[in-house]
């Protein structure tokens, strides 16, 4: 039956809503597809969840091709296995928590590996019962802390999400590629332009992961690429690390007086002044800055590292979070910030803005060994038998020719700056730039981490218990609804591909006398009986202009307008997308409706 | 493509889970339909979400066939709405709720009848925009204090709740009717008998509430019935009131002494032996016993109020608490129980064992106007001239030919005594006989409580603003699956109703040599061809009882066994239900399954 405007549960809105910032949240709201019931959590109005069911569809689909088998587990879950794999603590503020009446602590599950791998672990016991792949598509919650940008980025959302389960490594790749696949497809399905770049797990933990990134500049996610075809998380990006340095000519390292030079900037103007070099000026890439940070870990524990990066790059926290998470061993995620005061007071020795890692190997004062026991890492540029001019632990005073490896150590490699436009790729595929995007996907080889946590494990073909390892794979089902609709509007409003269209024709009938809307009636009851979708503006009192704006602002692709030509035969046939219209002759309406929406 | 057991995630159980009272949770869960995630929390595993499907589809359809319109709100849901209604509170323990990480309260609705009035508060301004119906399936959470019964009361569940909005009254009357026929469809359609009672609406507010039971001796819900049709609720029997009492005749009160007697049993020994009457004894029914009771307001309010029933009844707490709360003009729900030592304190002039409402109008000691300030309510059965004998307010005293109305008043008339076998029907219908059910369905004419609360008003005909009128209608998904599995099961395990089960056939190969796997390959792709869905048992290693128990578990309606026969060019065609079975030509086995299946 059609959608008739006249009944449907619609009213458009001239106005953007006042919160929205990027086009899909705006025409999606406007357009009556969507409408917000608190910050990051929306309602779907009639025409939002038909085309969201179309979305599921085209996921269902792919997800059934490689063998995955539905299933749907519940939203609210109980706190313990949660806390067996330390994700009750990981998640942090982002996870929305709760008590029973009983005083029993429960969540909203942003994620179910737990649940998945406590499922398998119920019904399976041999190899012989896997692989299996398993899909839900269902709700998820994360209490994001700046929900914006409507469905893209929410409190409460739909996702795709499947695991897989494999008696080994082998099967665990295959499932990971067939998955991989399988979102190439869905996101070619719904028109989306994938970008797939390496990504870090993050809380997720594991081995191997990939995002599948809809690029545009309104994303959050920043993302590096060549023009080899290199595509990674700037998390992700390794630092190509220049060749070990020859230091047998290299003076032994020397203290200078560097006065007023506690900034990298203060302390080249001041070399350059003072200690000038024989060939060209001493720069920022000369330096070697010793930045402090504090490590809260998993435990709890809070931990001051040193980090040696060149003086002409800066910091990047969140590349150091993943790998200082690794570097410490921490198994999960740790966050880092610069290190407070309150943090040094145990460390009076350390001179601000002057600290360095010791005069020479027999005299640290970073490094696990060292007096101060303050664990320091370097940027893979700080190469064995690189020299560098860094702080001497004196105020006012600087070491030159400081070699690494002769004068100084570390207990090991970080990657800790930021990935700058132009820096090589790792693949050696040419330099990177950087882009936006939104993750619209996400592929982790997860390994055996949650398997282990929660012991799945299975009797191998020689009768030995061995740990299962899993895949999880997530599509952002509403993200992907919002992504389309980013991807396909105007100023005008918002224009649907064919197969995700709320209805196949948009049917406006317009013009004074009952004829008009009797011929109207009749059109619409023959375009369904040859199996059309019809959305039918059957709005008595409402002006022509009206009409045509809401057609332009719902977005089906093609407007079918019963009007002035209609006492001549005529009806005139739109295509929202390019705007040309054409008069056909009334009796071929149906058959050139088809066709056009057949052409696709 | 066919459900192989080869591959299908499912392991039946041989034992009921240590949890499982009801046999559709038991047989649920062995079947490999349910997996219990917390208590009164459930996954849904493949076969179980396929028949889900099934039964959300009839639900959808009925509902689309009476012009509903399907939304799908958000489950996470701001406090502010439910503030202003009062449910925030009302809800009591039954509601989750929880904080987001700003500190902002939020909840896990129950049901939505806020978020719909909002909602059309937003988009609709005039009475031409009404009447409009809405609906949503979707995940509702109730914090049940004893979630038992396996999906038949869950705190994770799925409801269709579906809200109509009208103009008038009218309206109103149209759209409940619209809803009470769509159910009668929808359980008709799921082979659910129903039974309809009236009912109270409890916190949900409103004034007209029906319920749809589901008569079994497992439900939680008692009702009565009477011969001639009529059936409620307990909460919604009204009393049959006796007419009132000539007392022209009735002689003066008179207090007697009646040692040892704080009781009605001790009361009507101690009458008879001490105060005699002419004829006959006096029995439990001549006497009037008053119960003091504390009752907790929605506001937080603690209050003491007297009850007068006859002797011979019991006082039916919950019945009360539905009578109080719109005796006191409380709007929503009270809290009834028994009053307390500690509520009685301030009261000294009240002697335990011997309250009486006071010797004669002028002397109360019960009643908002008395010296104690306690309303007095009675029950219908204490009729205008009725005499009692009841406490004189003094021990061991009690006051005889205490006359209603001449020598005592009320402060209102409550339903505060339990419904008993035999008791009239309100509307002459013949004895009440109890029974016990499940609710599955419940209408509701709200009436313009939340459209108070909430300000949903629109443009009346005349211009003037007017309130919309509400119903508020639901029915339990997933409880209605189990009930289909507590109305479809034996001994073996389910079966299924031909529209409702996971597939139209169950294919189970068995016996020795490839030929039979090879010929029951063959067999299933021409029943897939042929249109049908089969559930196709081919595990290789697998025994014949093995495979044709499980098949008697999983209760698909019709199996065909492809075995010993096969060589001679049968094949075995089982109905589940009648466990009856017989040899058909293999040639003939795609017709005879497609005559079976279609014969419903």
């Amino acid at each position: 039956m059609a959608l008739r405007l006249s009944t449907l549960f619609l009213r458009t809105l001239r106005e953007d809503p006042v919160d929205a910032e990027v086009d899909s949240h705006k025409l999606l709201v406007r357009a009556g597809y969507i409408r917000r019931a608190a910050p990051g959590i929306y309602s779907w109005l009639p025409l939002g969840l038909t085309v969201l069911g179309k979305v599921e569809r085209v996921v269902r689909e792919e997800m059934n091709a490689i063998g995955g088998q539905e299933v749907h587990f519940p939203a609210l879950l109980p706190r313990e296995p949660y806390e067996a794999t330390n994700r009750w603590t990981e998640y942090g503020e982002n996870l929305f928590r709760l008590q029973d009446r009983k005083g029993s602590d429960y969540l909203l599950a942003p994620t179910h590996e737990e649940m998945f791998t406590l499922l398998v672990k119920d019904l399976y016991s041999s190899y012989k019962d896997l692989p299996v792949t398993l899909y839900q598509i269902q709700t998820k919650y994360r209490d994001e802390a700046r929900p914006r940008a409507g469905l893209l980025r929410g409190r409460e959302f739909v996702m795709k999400d499947s695991y897989s389960f494999s008696a080994d490594d082998a099967g665990l790749d295959e499932a990971y590629l067939a998955h991989r696949g399988a979102y190439q497809r869905i996101f070619e399905r719904l028109g989306l332009e994938m970008v797939i770049v390496r990504a870090q797990s993050g809380a997720m933990g594991g081995s191997r992961s990939e995002e599948f990134l809809y690029a545009t500049p309104i994303g959050e996610d920043t993302f590096v690429r060549s023009e080899g075809g290199y595509a990674a998380n700037v998390e992700a990006v390794t630092t190509v690390a220049p060749e070990p340095v020859d230091a047998s000519a290299t003076p032994a390292a020397h203290v200078e007086h560097t006065p007023d030079s506690p900034t990298i900037e203060t302390l080249v103007d001041r070399s350059n002044e003072l200690h000038p070099r024989e060939e060209g000026e001493w720069t920022a890439a000369d330096t070697l800055k010793n930045v402090l940070v504090a490590v809260s870990l998993p435990t709890g524990e809070r931990r001051v590292v040193g980090v040696g990066v060149p003086g002409d790059r800066a910091v990047d926290l969140k590349r150091l979070e993943v790998s200082l998470g690794v570097a410490l061993g921490a198994g999960g995620e740790v966050e880092v910030e610069q290190a407070q005061d309150s943090d040094l007071r145990s460390f009076p020795m350390l001179v601000k803005g002057y600290i360095g890692p010791g005069l020479s190997l027999d005299a640290p004062l970073l490094g696990e060994d060292s007096p101060t026991g303050i664990p320091y890492f370097v940027d893979p540029r700080v190469v064995e038998g690189s020299a560098w001019i860094t702080g001497a632990n004196l105020r006012d005073r600087h070491v030159f020719d400081l070699v690494m490896g002769r004068d100084f150590a570390a207990d090991g490699v970080v990657e800790a700056c930021e990935v700058r436009e132009g820096d090589p790729a790792p693949d050696g595929s040419g330099p990177l730039s950087t882009a936006r995007g939104i993750e619209m996907g996400h592929i982790f080889a997860l390994g055996r981490k949650y398997a282990e946590a929660l012991g799945l494990r299975v009797l191998d073909a020689n009768g030995k218990l061995t740990t299962v390892t899993m895949g999880s794979y997530g599509v952002g089902v509403t993200r992907a609804l919002a992504a389309v609709a980013e991807a396909n509007h105007d100023e005008k409003g918002l224009i649907w591909p064919r197969h995700l269209t709320p209805a196949d024709l948009h049917v406006v009938a317009t013009g004074k006398g009952p004829e008009i809307m009797e011929g109207a009636e009749a059109l619409v009851a023959d375009l369904e009986a040859a199996g059309l979708e019809v959305l039918f503006d059957d709005r008595p009192k409402v002006s022509p202009g009206v009409k045509f704006g809401d057609a332009e602002l719902l977005g089906v692709p093609t407007v079918l307008v019963v009007g002035r030509g209609f006492k001549d035969g005529t009806v005139e046939l739109k295509d929202r997308r390019s705007g040309e219209s054409r008069e056909i002759p009334l009796d071929n309406a149906v058959a050139e409706a088809i066709a056009e929406v057949r052409a696709g």
